[in-house]
């Protein structure tokens, strides 16, 4: 067993959950956890750079355990799930998954998950950092609406990277390449009940591997380990530098409840015509009518590689504040500082120069760029 | 500045949130965070025996500033806040505090606050770990009540142990002192804005200050430090071992969603007779007349001191497992393991004579007693 992170740094009794690989987490030698829907995340077992070459060079494998599941079932739950995300769910066949937000009465945003429509009635959502299952609970109450609402043992891997086809292949044979982008089966490797996705969080080619037992964890996990030794595969944490460069929003950070669809770039899940009244509607109309007062924009932070992005960076243009730094990360293949920024409205326009004031190091010219900061149909050096 | 704790080894990017008081740890020297309600949470900046006997003997103060308050207001207050929880709020006087349990439709535990009734329809629940927020938020759509529902910028912080009274005389008067337990006044510390009440999470005499502009948290720290000074005041974690002497429980713990309030004791904040109907009043009378399965009990296990509770600790009787260890820990003035378990309900009796599983030790003999380990009204050593 490899040198592994003392957990009593971040856990004193048992409040916090663990996911069914946490014990392979520990053996592989995972170096710090953080706490993701009250359960311990592994966030990386080497150096951040390092995880993100084997990334776009290998595939890699994540404890994401903490993407815990609302499962919704019952006669209504079609009804009822459409009532809680903009996203018109008769649009959604059953074997297909959609990216979604949930949204609050005043159209903020509660969380950001997959979804996958595994019947007519039957949903999961694959949660970001916030207690959906207490949402939709609530929501039922008084909704008049027959439906279940409970959390299934269901804990996701992601296998990621460009040679993740191939771990996939020899899991679960060829006719798994067949999944197209947010598609899924229902399947199992050697026994073990799985829900296998083309999803990730990376913009890279790469699937989810749903765990339906939690007690077949550790013998999920080495089965993987042995099929994608071939192919160099990592255990690692999830890349801050890649889901940056490929745009992806990190709940919590670059959207919180204080936040609508519109403010954040995701106005193109948003179906106002659609027949359903979804919770956050009216509000979503008279945001979408009257528009919005900030904005999340892409920037390139000019000079020298920046560190971890760990306090408030404030954004000024003339002096003035006008936003703040959401996420932030060095790019190595790119050689630039990539970063989310949310502005005013007045000052999000592109190419605008703007000023980023570093804790440590002081103000750095920034100029907002496009998001993603790579373009999925580019080739990019990637090594 | 002592040197604190690195905080990227819990923490990258700006998902979690911090306190206002997260600067005054950092330069007191924090040596570990959790997790807790999407915030970090100091754990200790000694080790805990140390920090236990200074709770013992002295004061000491904690962040706490993740007890998230949920406010709610607006002209069905009331008649809402008392549908969340089987306490029956109409015997809370304003300005008065109450303990309560918040159960979803099924009586199980969704969190355990602390309640301020700050007004006739106005209310604060001082939250353990869940997102109660989006609990209240999902009741209330579709529950036809004139409420308004919100996280308000509050943040409390600890002031406990024996000579508390005199730090907290020393900043807010002679008067303070005569707050009964779970009262409290709403005032100010040099201008600075606050709620005082009578409460903790020690079983010692102590108080919680409320701040109420998160602008001021640093401001306020050095206040309290400054005024506790010539009493011997520490920042300390809370003390898990205190906590556990007292009968005190962790929620997420030694409670989760999947346990009703019999279970684990809590019965007397039942009101079953009230006229309100609760969430979960059916499903708690059917369980007050059908009787519970499982019941957290009280346990002392013999032999050298345990170490943290960090694994599932099986309990067995007669070689067959009945349940397992909740929370755990070394009293050292008691010179005893003390431990909650839940256990299958027939075996729940005390006196009953248990085996524990300690993972890394083997096993130990273990018997049932009463809890709190502690009784608050006779004189045990302090040092």
């Amino acid at each position: 067993m490899k040198e592994a992170f003392d957990i009593s740094l971040v856990q004193r009794g048992l409040r916090l959950r663990r996911s069914p690989y946490f014990m392979a987490t520990q053996r592989y030698g995972a170096k710090a956890y953080t706490v993701y829907n009250h359960m311990l995340l592994p966030m990386n077992y080497d150096d951040l750079e390092t995880e993100y070459w084997k990334l776009l060079q290998d595939v890699t494998v994540w404890d994401v355990g903490v993407e815990r599941q609302v499962e919704i079932s019952g006669p209504d739950g079609l009804a009822f799930t459409n009532m809680l995300t903009p996203r018109d769910l008769t649009r959604c066949r059953v074997g297909q998954g959609k990216y979604v937000v949930i949204t609050d009465e005043k159209g903020g945003i509660i969380n950001d998950p997959v979804l996958l429509r595994l019947g007519e009635n039957h949903f999961w959502l694959a949660l970001a950092d916030s207690d959906v299952l207490l949402w939709a609970k609530g929501v039922a109450i008084h909704a008049g609406l027959d439906v279940e609402i409970a959390e299934p043992d269901v804990s996701p891997m992601q296998v990621q990277g460009p040679r993740s086809p191939e771990v996939i292949r020899a899991l679960f044979g060829e006719s798994a390449l067949n999944l197209r982008y947010y598609q899924f089966i229902e399947t199992d490797v050697a026994g073990i009940p799985v829900v296998l996705t083309r999803t990730g969080w990376t913009g890279e080619v790469g699937f989810e591997i749903y765990l339906r037992d939690g007690r077949l964890g550790d013998d999920l996990w080495e089965r993987v380990m042995e099929a994608g030794e071939p192919f160099g595969i990592a255990a690692t944490g999830p890349s801050e530098i890649r889901r940056i460069e490929a745009g992806i929003l990190n709940y919590g950070a670059d959207m919180t409840i204080q936040n609508n669809p519109y403010e954040v770039g995701l106005d193109w899940m948003i179906d106002l015509d659609q027949q359903a009244d979804f919770i956050g509607k009216e509000a979503l109309k008279r945001i979408h009518a009257q528009g919005i007062s900030q904005k999340l924009v892409g920037v390139e932070i000019h000079g020298a590689p920046i560190g971890l992005l760990m306090t408030t960076w404030p954004v000024l243009r003339d002096g003035q504040q006008i936003g703040r730094i959401t996420s932030a990360a060095y790019s190595p293949r790119l050689k630039k500082n990539l970063a989310f920024a949310m502005v005013h409205v007045a000052h999000a326009d592109l190419d605008t120069e703007l000023t980023v004031l570093l804790p440590e190091t002081g103000p750095r010219s920034a100029t907002i760029v496009p998001r993603p900061f790579v373009d999925p149909d580019k080739e990019i050096p990637k090594g």
